[in-house]
């Protein structure tokens, strides 16, 4: 909108994308409260059913709670790699945002269609997607040296750590299309992967 | 996502992860009014009764906001004691904060169907256990030398004290299953708590 | 919840508090976009007959983002006249902010019966409050000494300025219950107020 | 509120300024996350159709992030050019950021009724209002001295650019009355000016 800035990179104050950023992710996270809903027509007879029934709700809430927590802990991580940010990567880093922003609505979805494939399908696409997108982020960082000199050994660890997580919710695509609850079982396979890791860090 | 990182405790940035969570906890106590809601097929003559009948809705949106805030205060003075953070004690936050975003929902259940038990159960649950993971992120965070070593003593009495609480909110559950009010009356203790406090603390 | 803490003032982080009160503020005013709610049975054909029949909404959404942003305005020169806060003031501008965040319902009532009583007078009654609670929380600054020495002159005239906009609020409640639309026009008198201080700073 | 201050410009704290127009962008731009509604009477057997057919709301949703990301940006440059803020210029910047944060509303109504004139032309008329306010806040901060001097040319450069999309906005509301696609056709002339830049900045 503000015309033909110079052709030289611009290093806009690192400090405000961080905390726009972060106030998006704190939302996104909030705002999955907004998916245990309760039916405006509920009787009190029917509450203790409804919310026994609102179990796939809660394990959907509680799932994409910590799908994006760890998409924050990781932009965390991967910001205190980088000593500047340029226009495209702000650009990049807006496409990322709104798909972490999307997430509680397969959330919703989830919680209210997990035995049918198109929630799973949706869900898996869009995780999936966004973990692409934050290798993408730091790979794009390193080609145009906004990466700290010293941590280019663990963005690039970062870039390749993040392809196993997308590849596995892409896997579960294709299951979820044959039988939905099968294919968030191939996330747990997440799950495998990150105790060992826990077990290892706890000597 | 990003990979097997080093096995030694990392530093993350300490201002990220306060203003992430204060951005948290701004955002649950404010969807609270949420919890008002207009039925969308509310007529003009029926909004004087429905303002009136509406009391416990406004009872259980000062309430949360009470309970949200004292849970702000605190977790501002825990965050206070210590000098770092580690990638555990995100996680552990990141799981308490799970239980404060979750507080609307039995909120405006708590309005709706006060007179019923699982609202006053499933309030009391969450409520509970946040105060009980408070006391586990000081512990956790004095066993893995976090702590600030002049806060210790501070940080110790800390944890004991929100032991109180949280054995309330405990108790009222068996006693909201068999009255609601008189569970909800049992929460009262703790205001029996808090105002000794303050003429305490006012000379 | 954290136990008995020493009886002598704390200094709690200044930041953090101005920090989450600003982000409260933020969240509470762009809530109120969801007053401006869409039919879910509206049909295209009704659509422009439900935008024109719409304006009292817009009317609401565009006065209320005034208070909120005004409130924030004053809140703001407010908290540059302090060096420090105490416990009873941060319980205290919970309170205020339980005010503050309260607006987007009488808001949404405002839009929907600006013809009927109850909602200028719940809407007069939470603003007017919140004005008095602005006052209250400079006088109890000014009490306890934590209003910067050479800002006292400011903060009297603060507290002072204050009482007009509430007194006005709170007038116009007995008018709302006898004529709801007077009720909002004895509003616009803060409008005449404003006015010549706009004129005035300008030169 | 505060009663009358010192005729005499106020420099109000410049960080705490941008810290809450950053809430504001980033609570809103999640917020559009709301327009995607799930209908409370959905049936399993009716998903797959129904997210067909939503394709509408995902276009309307992806536009209003890439509307809200790409004035936040503006925003951003917008705030690097000045040294200070007076507080018509908070006002104006209230103002702003009362259509900024409206954008969710046009955006549901677009993506729920984008065959109707209406919602195009609601959707093109706060656009580009808020674009036009960008000029307005710029020549304002230049008038009045608060733009750093060495930035005058680019922000008069700015306050030119920003012309070109307030216009192309406001074209497409004629149009839109007569064919809404056409109108939403008009705003792709944006991407026309964009992709060239795009190339450029490139080498």
């Amino acid at each position: 909108v503000e015309g033909t800035g110079p052709p030289v990179r611009e290093s806009v104050e690192f400090t405000r994308i961080v905390a726009f950023t972060d106030g998006v992710f704190a939302i996104a996270i909030t705002l999955l409260v907004l998916s245990l809903d309760v039916p405006g027509d509920l009787r009190g007879a029917d509450l203790h059913a409804f919310l026994v029934d609102a179990w796939p709700q809660f394990f959907a809430y509680f799932l994409s709670f910590a799908v994006i927590g760890r998409f924050w802990i990781s932009h965390h991580a991967l910001f205190s790699l980088f000593h500047g940010f340029d226009r495209p990567l702000m650009v990049l880093n807006l496409v990322y945002l709104s798909l972490i922003v999307l997430i509680p609505f397969p959330t919703e979805l989830l919680g209210d269609f997990g035995d049918r494939s198109d929630p799973v399908v949706l869900y898996a696409a869009v995780v999936g997607t966004a973990a692409l997108l934050t290798a993408r982020l730091v790979r794009d960082g390193l080609r145009r040296g906004l990466v700290l000199p010293e941590a280019r050994g663990r963005a690039e660890r970062m870039a390749s750590g993040v392809v196993t997580p997308a590849v596995i919710f892409y896997v579960s695509i294709p299951v979820a299309v044959v039988n939905p609850l099968a294919g968030q079982l191939v996330w747990l396979v997440l799950l495998l992967q990150w105790v060992p890791g826990r077990l290892r860090h706890r000597p």
